[in-house]
């Protein structure tokens, strides 16, 4: 069935089972499309409860169910819950997951105690929370960015000045490749913030495209049925005082008819019933259309709360993967960078001070004959 | 003996052989203390050779050898050198190992062909070169120097901000170790900078402290001696000169004589003779002298290029030492970099949206009442 979960003294059940194509065609059409489990497959109970049923026909009955009601529900912010004394066992829809379906029933005063923000609103307002700080994350990663490109620009500079250029032999060839090395670092600093960039900040903004639309469509889904359960409400309590008033001036009429007895009275006792009777249906109607309002309110809550957390564990797998991303790229530029300094390693083995002076003294030397004694 | 080696047809050795402490003192004097090798050491050749003897109280003898001397020898600048058409077999001081003791021995004209630049000067000059490579090493050190710490300075900044700062739960954990490691690669590549300045920029430039001071004195010493040699070199040509003034005299006495037969002829000729001797031991003298002045040259030539080449094979093993250093600190610090991410790594790995919820629902909760039906 449709109907709100959890064991209760009184449903709607013979009214809300003669609707159910239309419960689910409303779920089909929410806003991220079919929903990920039904109601029935969460382990909603459905209604075997007891079914207490008025006749209207019975006057001043509907006074006797309205005061039963009164100790077995209460309604807070147009919302029908157990009543706290009557504290009917509800087992939870997903049992130790603590799942959002489960905990957002109850509206919360805000900070200010002033105004009421629904469970839904705390709800949108986590993901709206966690949607910026990815988004401050991708800020983070562009600065990063930032960094390595200064860095790398700066090595690249360093690399190209012509400090010592002049040295010579193996030594010479050491020392520029020691130069050439900070070029290639900075070869290693700049990929590192280009894939940064293509593989952790472009992800991090991308998966919010249209995360806020949804979001908001989301919230005016949810708020209009909060409207509509209220505007029911306040139909329900309508009815309620005009039966109220019907059974009043039935019971009147019925008492003037016990003093004088004249067939007039008694056409108007017969008036009065009917009218009474009218509205204890009307009543009956008004509490049906507010149940209906409240059940699918509350089947939007179930499949909407539970598109947040599995949104919410999308949001934390993937910014826990380009997180991780952003790690195995620090990993690499690490192991980029040892490869830099090999080859200056190895002309660093290769640096021979005999084989320099053999080159430099071959280019440079001025005679070998050496000098010998004057004779006289 | 402190004499030129080589083959040579007419040698001072009978003179020098007198002085060989002198020698000896001079050089353990020198600017770098006692040589690292003595000519002896060296492979020198005694002066075993032919050694041709004067008598200055042959008349006209004098005239022969410098006739036969300008054959075998050739002045330049005031060295004397075998002469290239009688070319003696030298045998070099340090075979194969191109050693400058062996390459500098004669002067070059400098680029413009106008001043002659001593071998010395050419290797003095190397000297400096070498010393200004390893100073703008150290410049090149420097410039690394403060691109790493401008790179600390950067992450170091970017870690304290406070971006995504409200992530919860393992998330939060996760991403606040992000944040953390980029201080703690701004402290390994503070750690690298600075090792960098005392393991490497120091000691490049510390070595060169006295440096050019030592290069000066060198510089004068044998600048010196070559003066020396100069001015004995023109004592000679003046002795030479007054040498050949007095046989002439002696000759047109002789003539005289044949002529008329005096007295007073006679004790004129015995003086022209006397001084002509005279002239000839003045000239051997000189010769001595300046045999004496090229040795002392020669050997210091020897012992202080021995001693720049030292220096200079110094230098390259310690500018190379030093950029192994530069190398081993670039490895360790990518060493260190590699730990920075790894309790990023971990706390990512522990990243868990299940908890993160509960975490989060435990904190947030409104109620977990569900609402039920109204009843009439």
């Amino acid at each position: 069935t449709g109907c709100a979960a959890g064991s209760r003294p009184a449903t709607c059940s013979s009214w809300s089972a003669a609707e159910p194509s239309r419960t689910a065609q409303h779920r089909a059409a929410g806003p991220w499309g079919p929903p990920s489990s039904s109601p029935a497959m969460l382990g909603f109970e459905s209604g075997r409860d007891d079914v207490l049923r008025l006749s209207p026909q019975t006057p001043g009955s509907p006074a006797a169910p309205r005061r039963q009601s009164k100790e077995s529900s209460l309604t807070i912010n147009c919302v029908t819950f157990p009543h706290p004394d009557i504290m009917p066992e509800q087992q939870l829809l997903k049992p130790s997951e603590w799942s959002y379906c489960d905990y957002f029933w109850a509206d919360k005063k805000d900070s200010q105690g002033n105004n009421t923000v629904s469970g839904f609103e705390i709800l949108l307002q986590k993901q709206l929370k966690g949607k910026q700080m990815q988004k401050e994350m991708a800020e983070f990663v562009r600065e990063r960015i930032k960094i390595e490109e200064e860095y790398a620009k700066n090595l690249s500079k360093l690399s190209q000045n012509s400090l010592a250029a002049q040295e010579e032999g193996t030594l010479g060839e050491a020392w520029a490749q020691l130069k050439k090395s900070l070029a290639d670092e900075a070869e290693v600093h700049l990929k590192f913030s280009s894939k940064l960039q293509s593989e952790v900040e472009k992800p991090l903004l991308n998966f919010r495209e249209n995360f806020k639309k949804d979001m908001k469509k989301c919230d005016h889904h949810i708020a209009d049925l909060r409207k509509q359960l209220a505007s029911r409400y306040a139909a329900v309590e309508k009815a309620r005082k005009a039966l109220t008033e019907r059974q009043k001036d039935l019971e009147m009429k019925t008492q003037q008819l016990e003093v004088k007895l004249s067939n007039k009275t008694e056409e108007e006792i017969k008036k009065a019933r009917r009218k009474s009777t009218q509205a204890g249906d009307d009543l009956m109607r008004c509490v049906d259309l507010y149940n209906q309002a409240q059940s699918k309110w509350f089947e939007e809550m179930v499949t909407t709360t539970l598109e947040l957390e599995r949104l919410e564990v999308e949001r934390v797998e993937m910014i826990r993967q380009h997180l991780c991303q952003y790690t195995q790229l620090r990993h690499e530029t690490d192991m980029f960078n040892q490869s830099t300094v090999e080859l200056v390693d190895q002309l660093l083995r290769k640096v021979d001070p005999a084989k320099d002076r053999e080159l430099w003294v071959k280019e440079h030397k001025t005679g070998d004959i050496r000098p010998v004694d004057m004779e006289i």
